[in-house]
């Protein structure tokens, strides 16, 4: 239940799990707002700002707590026992909400792969003899019954968490995945987002009608111009490159050839990344999406879909047109094993590297200028060695997303590249396995050791990732159909009418706009939802008021001593 | 906004549309706790209930307002002008919530069928030359899109209507259509339901989660099982009845055989419905929903899957297995013209003609009595003649439903054969418009003439039938797609390999479960629900509370008069 706070009635409000009044999202919004907002140069004017603007405070930065840091060490990115399980609560306070629900997910997922491991592992060894037939279209059966189950039943899991942190979502909510949420300690713009849309409707509800009315189509349509124009552009620029380079890979003999070849091409595809999510950015900014948490989600899903291109097309290639398994194997296995170790190693050892070489930078300048560091340093040091470690950031647009956008997105690529070829390669399933339960523990070093510590984020779900999840969970019923196609029919003898294969493409392509029509209109027009959100919050904050009243008052009744507990 | 009533702060609240305080359905229901609750034989003891029991009282329903009625007359069932703009806000306030939200619904779907139904004329005319072959494609496409779309618009157009009505639906709400609400006059059993629910979550919270948890899935399962009982009884019991029957239509030659036979179908199926209904409710009972409306949608699926054999199976079987287009269009036309109009005569004139002979039977009665009625007898009769009129009652399980159930279902099914079976016959759509429009004006009349007036029902929504919209939608993109394969290829060329035919239905199979699966499971668990209910009802009374005490406190500040505003 939520109150709003009344020092006088500390007792009415629950702890936070880690004993703590207020979450670490909160508490890290009153000390921001103490040092930008009350500390004050001349009135009217944050002292810091003008610091920072001059450059004599160069970053303001949540530092760790050292004991909670190496009991989480200790507890969480250490333990190895503990194969799946995590210490959530801890995290939640240590890192706050948006962190907590990250690895509650990848704990979750990792949870439930170990069944489609074992069937996989079961299915690549075992020799079914006379049934042998039957037993790709059985696996594929099941995995899609495993994700299907699997997206549900998260939704169940974080909305079940989010009762257990006390966040309320009930106001404000789309319905759907992405719930938006109220926390007093709220993210800034969002709050006032949400501020201005309550202020903006007032008396003259004709007008304001129209006007959100015309506002919503408004928003609607930029973010279809965007949408197309990143479509086209991933259709008619980075598709070419993609199947030339798939190609080439599959004329080349040479295994050299090919090394220096995927060298090139990695090198290539990482400057075409860096380029298309700074276009996107720039899109997204033109777009008036309702708060931060809606601007990151426009932002994830066209950003989703360069990778998409990215990580797949080749396969498809290899896959479907010239029916090659054995490259296909070969190319998912190169990415699931040699990639992902690489890439795991990359993320922790890169940051190490450049914050060694910070310190060392730092180390000779000092010396440069004392003759020895002594006496005082080892205080300053702890602050110092933090502000020299790097950021948890996006690789792309820091401004709307942290450093979880390169962990979703690499467990979400994982997630495609297994379920979309399962029947090509039941054995992924346990190397994603394998690769999960060692991302949870690299992700966690990372966090407690590599990185300063992150600003909190209060989104409250996994957002747009859940339902690119839900997308590729689709697409990979449509992909295994085709492949099972492909590998009972090794003669190439089946074949199809090109009429019939157009009306088939036809009854996909309508199926996939029928369920996802429902993202572009939103079931409750905007003027409606506004309506709402603003009757909803006065209701709320006068209860607040009036309930903390009654009960400095001195008049607790049983009913309302109920009521708080 | 939602206030709790006090009469000194009658000037605090909104009027209903009518200029009444309070809405038809809040109204009725004071009306019933008067009669039922307060006014008493012996303490504890309603008097009504035993003059009930000792059938002094025969019945106890709202009578109709005679000046309004007449006003509704004219202006909406007796106005053939305004083609589908209905005065949907009058009929809010003389029949309540559910009454209007259906009449707006039909009212809508009725105006955007006149899109297709033009569309489809054009087809059925105008030879298009060269393009011939592609114009049944694009009308699929388009038809599908159309639909698409209205689905989407109409929830949306159902919160707009709910916000001019002042119903807030954020509370208790589940995401999607079946939006539950609150409204002090709330339908009885479904307050006491979730009053239940919340009186129920206590303390004792680790135990509560746990029987919560077991409470819902046992309720999942119980639904399930009854599910699984519906399906293979319709699968074992109606599917071969139905194939016989079209089996025979399409073996006999002769006209009047044909007809025969079409007259004991529609006999027999009379009483299998009946049977299938009485035993739906009675599986229905065994489950524990959550509340009414909850059980009512359980019963709306139930008998629709019914409905749907006996509706469909017959045009399957000619469209599919025969590619006999001529006798599906013959009995497409033959439903749509013949029946619909049949079905409308007969839901206006049956409930006249029993009217009349129960009023034949009181006039000999008190004929043989008295000797000749004078005198008072014009005073009691608009009383007496209203209670000689039917109720507006289901055809199957009328505790569940009231008349809108048979409405709702004659809707849905015309949807489903204009939809699913569009390609074969475009002209279908103008025929639906041209009935639809008839209906509108049939309904009204039979709700304001044949009828006693309704009680108020408290739905927000039309419930469980944009559901089974849905489903509609997706089996005919399905059913759209096979009947152009079967229109291109007239000589029987195309062939389809056994195994590629296998894995189509298996890919189309996983794409309905995918789709449906989160019916099954919903996105919160149970107790987190009960958990958000109750925290978000106890901040609205408070809240209400608090505001009027304000206010009759003289403290009115502008800030406070606004929001009530």
């Amino acid at each position: 239940m939520d109150l709003q706070f009344d020092w006088e009635e500390v007792d009415a409000f629950v702890r936070q799990p880690d004993g703590m009044l207020f979450s670490w999202c909160e508490r890290f919004h009153f000390y921001r707002h103490l040092i930008y907002g009350i500390i004050q140069w001349e009135p009217g004017e944050p002292l810091l700002q003008r610091l920072e603007a001059e450059s004599i405070v160069k970053l303001v930065f949540p530092l760790h707590v050292e004991a909670k840091r190496k009991r989480l060490l200790r507890v969480w990115a250490l333990n190895w026992w503990d194969f799946t399980d995590q210490p959530i609560d801890e995290i939640y306070s240590y890192f706050g909400t948006k962190m907590a629900v990250y690895f509650s997910f990848l704990g979750m997922y990792t949870r439930w792969m170990l069944f489609p491991a074992g069937l996989g592992f079961v299915v690549h060894l075992v020799d079914f003899g006379p049934f042998q037939l039957l037993v790709l279209p059985i696996f594929f059966i099941s995995i899609v019954l495993w994700a299907v189950m699997f997206s549900q039943f998260w939704k169940r899991k974080n909305s079940a968490l989010l009762s257990r942190w006390q966040i309320s979502y009930s106001v404000g909510a789309y319905p759907g995945y992405d719930l938006g949420f109220k926390v007093p300690g709220k993210d800034r713009s969002s709050l006032q987002s949400s501020v201005e849309l309550i202020s903006k409707w007032g008396r003259d509800k004709k007008n304001d009608k129209e006007r959100f009315q015309r506002e919503e189509w408004f928003g609607t349509l930029m973010r279809f111009r965007n949408d197309v124009i990143i479509i086209l552009s991933i259709i008619c620029l980075q598709l070419p490159f993609e199947l030339a380079y798939a190609h080439l890979y599959e004329v080349v003999e040479s295994d050299y050839m090919k090394f220096g070849l995927t060298v090139i091409y990695l090198f290539l595809i990482q400057y075409f990344t860096r380029i298309g999510g700074k276009i996107s950015v720039q899109l997204i900014n033109n777009e008036n999406n309702a708060n931060r948490e809606y601007r990151a989600d426009s932002l994830v899903y066209k950003v989703f879909g360069l990778y998409f291109m990215q990580s797949y097309i080749g396969l498809f290639y290899h896959a479907l047109l010239h029916r090659n398994f054995k490259t296909l194997r070969q190319v998912l296995i190169q990415r699931l094993i040699v990639s992902e170790v690489l890439e795991n190693l990359w993320e922790n050892s890169f940051p190490y590297l450049k914050y060694s070489y910070k310190k060392y930078k730092v180390r000779r300048k000092s010396k440069k200028e004392k003759g020895s560091p002594t006496g005082k340093i080892q205080f300053k040091s702890r602050v110092e060695k933090e502000y020299l470690k790097p950021t948890y950031s996006a690789s792309i647009g820091e401004e709307l997303e942290d450093g979880l956008f390169d962990d979703l997105l690499e467990l979400t690529l994982q997630f495609g590249m297994i379920m979309m070829f399962a029947c090509a390669f039941p054995l992924a399933f346990a190397f994603a396995a394998l690769n999960n339960v060692t991302e949870i523990r690299t992700d966690a070093l990372k966090l407690l050791v590599m990185m300063k510590r992150p600003v909190p984020r209060a989104a409250a779900t996994i957002g747009a990732w859940l339902n690119i999840f839900q997308f590729l969970i689709v697409m990979s019923i449509c992909t295994n159909s085709v492949l099972l196609v492909c590998l009972y029919d090794k003669e190439g003898k089946w074949r199809i009418e090109p009429g019939l294969a157009a009306i088939l493409v036809m009854e996909h392509i309508l199926l996939l706009i029928k369920f996802g029509f429902s993202r572009f209109v939103p079931e409750e027009p905007a003027w409606v939802r506004a309506n709402r959100v603003k009757n909803a919050t006065q209701a709320h904050e006068m209860y607040s008021k009036q309930l903390l009243r009654s009960i400095s008052g001195g008049e607790r009744t049983s009913n309302e001593i109920m009521k708080v507990e």
